[in-house]
């Protein structure tokens, strides 16, 4: 499981993440989220995604948050040869693209090997994500880097930036439209 | 696309290939045939088959073949890193394997680059196919190797080895009912 907390970035922080983490790399992230031919993936909280960064093609499947207080969920990730032949697979057994996020990551790791990563998301802005691979309980872990990084744990976002971007989307719309 | 015809073989023709192609190898393909949740592949005569064999896990998309004398059918494939993490990725997302076919494929190939395979399947007994990619007009240069190993055109079987295991499965499991 992918244990996950998020946080909405205003100013800076990076001389804190230095303070307690390495710096890992700087990659660009490119995602395209699909619909399932017949499954709402908005109703039952899972999405599927074809990621392109400088570590070649994944495909992504997310199951449903297992918690209220953090973003954690079950992941496949699944390396493909290639991103075209990807998205060319999916659409011919019906899934098709809705979304795409893009971003820079910017990604720390602690001696304990947790994972933070400072995220410039395109349309959305900063976040901070810290997250582990592991069981739930690696949460409490998170939350006390988080407090030493000056978040406090009710501020933590349980939304995808996918949802965030579609919100953005359905709401810059109804204001367009208005 | 894949144009391709295939022949039952009747005793032994493996002496006539070897005088017009050139023997390149032998492998054990292992394939997973998946269900679609919400389309009647048999009906669509589609395909979603994860391959397992030494040159590793190839995930291949098959459309409808596109006419009625050969096999020929436009195919998507997509190498895989893991065979395990794909089978669980397309579980979760509603597909589900409902038939293996395992073949022993010896492997020719002309001058023209026209592969000819000469296939023991698990069950099923020996087949001969010949393939190219290419337009459905390439139907023509295949018939004619068929021709040159003994074969008439009148002879070629549209079916897939899926469809026949299918099938024997469904006789063999009304001879046991009855």
């Amino acid at each position: 499981m992918e244990v996950e907390v998020k946080f909405k970035v205003e100013g800076e922080i990076e001389d804190k993440v230095r303070k307690i983490a390495k710096f890992i790399k700087e990659k660009f992230e490119e995602d395209l989220y699909f619909s399932h031919p017949c499954r709402n993936f908005a109703e039952t909280d899972e999405a599927l995604r074809l990621r392109k960064d400088e570590e070649g093609f994944t495909l992504t499947y997310k199951g449903p948050k297992v918690e209220k207080e953090t973003k954690s969920r079950h992941e496949v990730k699944l390396k493909v040869e290639s991103y075209e032949k990807a998205k060319d697979l999916l659409e011919k057994i019906g899934f098709k693209p809705f979304a795409e996020v893009k971003k820079i990551r910017r990604i720390y790791r602690t001696d304990d090997g947790i994972i933070i990563c400072l995220d410039d998301v395109f349309n959305l802005g900063k976040f901070l994500e810290i997250e582990v691979e592991g069981e739930i309980d690696k949460k409490e872990e998170l939350f006390r880097i988080a407090s030493i990084l000056g978040y406090k744990r009710e501020e933590s976002i349980k939304k995808s930036y996918l949802e965030m971007l579609l919100e953005l989307k359905s709401s810059s719309s109804k204001t367009y439209q208005s």
